[in-house]
């Protein structure tokens, strides 16, 4: 007898009529004591199991409960309720497990939507929820995607370094990794604690960005990408920041910065066709979330278009390329700005962009997704290559609607000189970097690359609005259960 | 002009004669004024470009040294030479970046085999060398392969967190991680590091597993792997063990060991084939390499097969199963155990296996790859499924020749009372585990899965001996450069 799982099954729909078929999940409801509603994780939608309670014992009956795990064996037959094309016909059930029905009523495999924030507490169980497990299934297709695009391109995956001894980058603070038991630190003899004797015989950290060793990387195999955790010891607890996300970031030698933003429009559009491609179903009910979510807020936030809108608004519309400079200049004239809308007026070329700027720009002047590029140097990173006005940097940032930054890259400075300056200039060390500076000793070339947060892309593909609900066990302050 | 990788262009081949075309890349070499052996990390196999050297300034012939960076337009003709079906008649060059030849001399961009070691400490150069770049390039096919691998069988890709404040998996010794400043810790009232006013509140480690996990997420998605770095502060400087490597743990509800075995084995041999299939080039490279090797071994550690044989020994011949039991038996009757060649003698039943035994059972009984199962209880984790001997559990190791063991998995224990008690008898703390016992609690279900190395794999797969060879950035004890 074959072994389905459920999502195969209802993609071979009437084909698979009067075959006699094992399907094994979870119980999602049972009603009437003749319909089960049967889940395996494959799909968001469910299988209908049929039962003539007049051929089963009882007691078996009894054990099938919302969250109980059964086997099925039984037959195909085409289905005369609504919205399913088949239907099974049961002629054996094992019960697997038993799952009290007033415990799960109080724990949170509910439909309710507003209990998300209950269910990140219960990280462990919301697996069994619907929403959840279609971010999931998203999540999983956009991580294949990426790699797949990669691979497509002639990128090496590459992993940097999580433990790293280099805390040079300074794209954020950094969480201390060390194997002293912290109640007998040794000390030095200045009564400091002497790292010397740490496992790695010196001070380590978390990384908060393998971009540096991702170029070293880039000068020997081409171009690469990186794909893998990466931590922030900021005390932010907001619905976009989490201390613990996925970020991937490819690196690419001979790449100007118009290639860069090039690959990246192009990177950005093919995972979210791919998602669009493969998760029809999830994107379905996701949509349906995303309308719901909508209708209950205030006119003035509710969004004109729904999640399939969105999606399709990115995939069909290329994205507006402006400079940092371009960008001031009509955030300055706007009217938002004029009537003193902005909690950070914009009133001199030089300023950061804060949310609340790149949003008007994405939203309500361009309508669309928008790369900024050439930023002032002072306000960016160290690496980045100097434009010929000595002013701003080969600096570009994705915007994207309801997100605001996704993606953040640069054309690197490969000009050993002006590197060495830059970093003279900002007080850092050159032995702590010898080994970045060797890339621009032996045979610099262009090259350039960017970030994207995993996260973010969910975010976005999902129609979520807080990151803590589109990754399996978020880390935030005070928050690392599991 | 077209621009092409040095791969695309050799893999077009003859059907490029006559392009105009771009390439560019890293100087392997420069001979007589006139040949440039070029490579840009796509794969092993160096473009040759043809020069005459009447026709470019010999200042920038000049630096066109042994790692300088350059760009070529030319023509594509058929080469002359052995070993290569076309090159480029240069007509135009454009350098980069130079590179002291004197100083690279001194660096590592030599072809040397016995400066391995050395390359480590220059890990931001050695992907500049072929047998480096070769192995990357491995990595990158094995680690897609994987990806793919998953995808096409109706896994979800779930990523367990890297920080955790759950310590009970007992995998190996973990590292702290804190944002605390060590010269100035809070304390409680008792003078202990009050962990509290960490900055998740509690002490927290870097993950050993995301085993644990990933059975929450497969007790809802069904079927699930994780592909993450995993730590151990374990203090071992052998050609074995790195402190930061990167595992995969599937983890499959419904499954059985014998499908859990079947799915290693399937697995496994997916994932070398594709390697085979996709990196012909690099494998024969770092063949002759093995070869190399080899010869210089004493008579008796010589391997009887190259290395294509050995993966192609893998990939034709079924797996061996035997049971922990049987094993013990052969391996007690052996010569080897009654000469005392065992440094570890096999004297009685529930020993655990050293790997000098695991290592006779597949390098010299079996010649093949084995699969041991039914281990004893007591020498395998708490979570394991236990047989109705109430001896064994439904544990099993993967056996590879020259690696030992590559893949560890198990049945896991489904039944709450059974897991309870053993959890009681370990003195474990239930309540710390009160997430993971809940799995077993709602629709518990027959589950299963495994753990496989990443780097034990490329170990195997390109013929390296020492595992520090096949990640980028290896992290040892007092080792945490770049």
């Amino acid at each position: 007898m074959k072994i389905y799982s459920i999502k195969q099954l209802l993609s071979k729909g009437k084909k698979a009529l009067h075959e006699e078929v094992t399907v094994k999940g979870w119980v999602r409801s049972f009603r009437s004591n003749r319909f089960i509603s049967l889940n395996d994780g494959s799909g968001i939608n469910n299988l209908q199991i049929v039962i003539d309670f007049n051929n089963f014992d009882p007691t078996i009956l009894k054990q099938i409960t919302t969250a109980s795990s059964i086997r099925v064996e039984g037959t195909v037959t085409e289905s005369e309720g609504a919205g399913q094309e088949i239907e099974i016909i049961a002629k054996k059930i094992k019960i697997y497990g038993y799952a009290n029905p007033e415990e799960v009523q109080e724990t949170i495999l509910q439909p309710k939507r507003h209990s998300l924030e209950k269910l990140r507490e219960q990280a462990h169980l919301r697996f069994r929820t619907n929403t959840f497990a279609a971010i999931m299934r998203v999540r999983n297709a956009l991580s294949f995607a990426i790699h797949q695009y990669f691979n497509q391109n002639g990128f090496f995956y590459i992993n940097t370094p999580i433990i790293t001894g280099s805390d040079a980058e300074g794209a954020g603070e950094m969480f201390t990794v060390t194997n002293f038991d912290l109640n007998h630190l040794p000390k030095d003899n200045q009564d400091k604690v002497d790292f010397s004797q740490d496992f790695f015989g010196k001070k380590t950290n978390l990384t908060v960005s393998g971009q540096l060793e991702g170029e070293t990387a880039a000068m020997g195999l081409g171009k690469i990408y990186t794909f893998g955790p990466t931590f922030r010891a900021e005390n932010s607890n907001t619905t976009r920041h989490l201390a613990e996300f996925w970020m991937i970031e490819p690196e690419m030698a001979f790449y100007d910065l118009e290639k860069n933003i090039d690959l990246a429009e192009d990177f950005l559009k093919y995972c979210i066709q791919y998602a669009v491609d493969h998760c029809k179903d999830d994107l379905d009910f996701l949509n349906k979330r995303f309308e719901e979510e909508q209708k209950q807020k205030p006119k003035e936030e509710k969004s004109e278009q729904n999640l399939h809108e969105k999606l399709e608004f990115v995939l069909n519309n290329k994205f507006i390329r402006l400079s940092y400079t371009e960008a001031v200049e009509i955030l300055k004239k706007s009217k938002a700005n004029q009537k003193g809308k902005f909690k950070y007026p914009i009133d001199e070329w030089g300023v950061d962009l804060q949310s609340e700027h790149e949003r008007y720009l994405v939203e309500k002047h361009f309508k669309s997704p928008v790369v900024l590029f050439d930023y002032p140097a002072k306000i960016k990173a160290f690496y980045m290559r100097l434009n010929e006005d000595q002013k701003t940097v080969r600096a570009m940032d994705v915007l994207f609607p309801g997100i605001g930054e996704i993606i953040g890259g640069s054309q690197r400075e490969e000009r050993l000189e002006i590197l060495k300056q830059k970093m003279n200039s900002l007080g850092m060390d050159e032995k702590e970097l010898n080994w970045y500076l060797d890339t621009r000793k032996y045979g610099t070339v262009p090259h350039s690359g960017f970030g994207l947060g995993l996260e973010r892309l969910i975010l976005f593909v999902t129609g979520m609005s807080n990151i803590r609900d589109v990754i399996p066990f978020p880390r935030t302050p005070n928050n690392a259960d599991f």
